[in-house]
């Protein structure tokens, strides 16, 4: 591996960024065909390309949200002069709304609002700043995802007897299933088998990744097996980014259906299943992409422990439970069409929800830039705010 | 609905026959676009329609098989005349042989093997009734194994108290979770919602159709709630195929990705699981299209049955337990492409095992044609092969 390539791997591709006057993104639908990045210069902009999945992924959206806050603040600034306040309203709900289920949207737009008390003239300068801020924040975040995720996979280096004084964050995996034999992916010679779902990589982040983060850290730490990427029906993010993602940084993949998940946990393949997530209620139920409940199901069926990596921005403390979050159906085409060609009869009925509830029992970990809240119930999310 | 759809629903479509001096079978590879039939005259011709797909779903594989026996043997016997017997083993073996993890295949081919002994003169007529025999049993098989299946979810008509002498076979489902809301897809008084698994239909058998057939015997009891058809990636065999024979035949269908499983049973709209087999094994495993068993682990998680339907023609007292019956693995492309187009990076690692294999223990139900085996094992999966 070249350094550079190393470097890569370490980081991740950068998905989100501001140039000049506008915010880049890969556009993520062409992926991995073609690497195209699109030049968002309004609001309008920022709000299409988020419904019609240029950029997906929470945290990803909640960026691109707090740069799309930027270009409204222009525009109306540009119209309206010092009352643009009072105007741009209108056009800050529409974007927090444009998609239902991710919480990082909201809380992004929300967070750029609290930046306007305090501006005095043009607004770009300091929002600019603020989104900014957001999209270092993110990123910073998920390196210590990473590290404590990781850390919670990779057996103390001590000998055994010590270091037990250690708090579970440094803990080794000890409900794995039989290893396989020396060699195989995915064994504990090999190091650990990971099992993801849909991408919550450098793709759906501002960089480095959430779940690919601790993929990353655990490399990193020379502990990282075969990473299994099951292809995420239907809008295929597995197959088209999370393994792109992961070939690009030469980290090790293996592309397989969803429904092969069970088979390879059972035939100990999977050291730890590691999932982002879309929103966190206050009782520790994870809202993610549908399959991630099915995943977590198979999980405690095989002993594999299930880790949710996901910053303090995807948690809402409002949502009191996963019954209370609106779960987006998309449009039936997404099964019955490929490629404008169909796939299914004319006329079939199809549900389409792209999100569902885990709920929190089933949780082992989630892993948040402010600690690992193990079994989380409401409390050991409270605490991850910070002291009372 | 007409008496002719009528009709339809109760039968469904018929995907293999013989006609003048071909097998003709409906090209699956071509669904739902088009309805199209190829004409195979030679057991090399028969042999590329299984290879290739054209044929799938393990009893149809064994009928076409049959019939591709009685063109092996027209075909030595024009060349080789009475010698026709000690030339035609290889082209069995390779026909046997020519997909590995359905059962069926090689049974078919032994079972057309044993006529031969007493044949004198030209071969066709006497295994040309040999095969139609195997074709017609399969239809028969079907329709009992249909009515058995009903039987179990249909609650018996006599009132609490009465009828409790019935067997088994008459039990309704009493480990439902809680039902839906009144009229809502897959409550229980809109009547029981089912979630099968790749094509186990009139499409895969002689017709009628296993697991499919179970669904048919229960809409003509005016039992059967919704249909929840996964789209079973790879090959789309639920998407192309369970939801174009469920449409044809007025039968209610939705379909959905395969990783909803775990959402739709949690929201209790699925009353019982049922799926087909490619291969049983004496001690009760099943041996079907990947995911089946992560069907299975979810559907013990939430008290949902788990039906396996399948003619004795799919179990192999030789086969001692799932361990031991090859897995099919089909080429990449099936993940790595679709219809010619990359949908995943060039170069990825692809693993495609196209089985996968359910302990005993999650099995409910067995149905045969002759008769349930409630939570099968070896002693349980001998007596269904009749008295010792």
């Amino acid at each position: 591996m070249t350094a550079n390539r190393k470097e890569r791997a370490r980081d991740g591709v950068r998905a989100v960024r501001w140039e000049d006057d506008a915010v880049v993104i890969l556009d993520q639908r062409r992926l991995p065909a073609a690497e195209e990045y699109l030049r968002l210069r309004s609001v309008a902009a920022v709000e299409d390309a988020i419904r019609n999945m240029a950029v997906r992924g929470a945290p990803a959206i909640g960026i691109v949200a707090a740069y799309g806050v930027v270009l409204a603040a222009r525009g109306h600034y540009e119209r309206h002069g010092e009352n643009w306040r009072s105007e741009i309203g209108p056009a800050l709900d529409s974007l927090a709304a444009c998609r239902p289920t991710a919480v990082n949207l909201r809380w992004a737009v929300r967070r750029m609002q609290t930046a306007f008390a305090g501006i005095q003239g043009n607004p770009e300068p300091a929002l600019l700043a603020a989104a900014k801020r957001i999209h270092d924040d993110d990123i910073a975040a998920n390196r210590t995802i990473g590290k404590l995720g990781a850390a919670l996979l990779v057996a103390p280096s001590t000998p055994a007897g010590e270091g037990r004084g250690q708090a579970a964050r440094t803990r080794s995996v000890t409900s794995l299933p039989d290893p396989l034999p020396q060699g195989e992916p995915g064994s504990r010679d090999d190091g650990v088998g990971i099992l993801t779902h849909c991408n919550a990589g450098a793709l759906a982040t501002g960089g480095y990744g959430t779940a690919l983060g601790v993929v990353r850290s655990l490399h990193a730490a020379g502990r990282l097996g075969m990473v299994y990427v099951p292809e995420t029906r239907p809008w295929l993010q597995g197959a088209r980014l999370t393994a792109w993602e992961l070939e690009r940084d030469d980290l090790p993949a293996t592309l397989c259906v969803d429904s092969a998940a069970g088979m390879l946990m059972r035939e100990g393949r999977i050291g730890c299943v590691i999932v982002g997530a879309d929103r966190i209620a206050a009782n520790g139920d994870v809202i993610n992409k549908i399959g991630t409940y099915t995943l977590a199901v198979l999980a405690r069926e095989h002993g594999v422990p299930f880790m949710v990596a996901a910053p303090l921005s995807s948690i809402d403390p409002q949502t009191a439970s996963g019954g209370d979050v609106p779960i987006e159906e998309r449009d039936g085409a997404e099964l019955s069409h490929f490629g404008g060609r169909p796939i299914a009869p004319a006329g079939t009925r199809i549900l389409n929800p792209v999100f569902d509830v885990t709920p929190a029992g089933f949780v082992r970990w989630l892993v948040t830039e402010k600690g690992v809240a193990e079994h989380p119930d409401p409390a050991r999310i409270a605490a991850l705010f910070g002291p009372a």
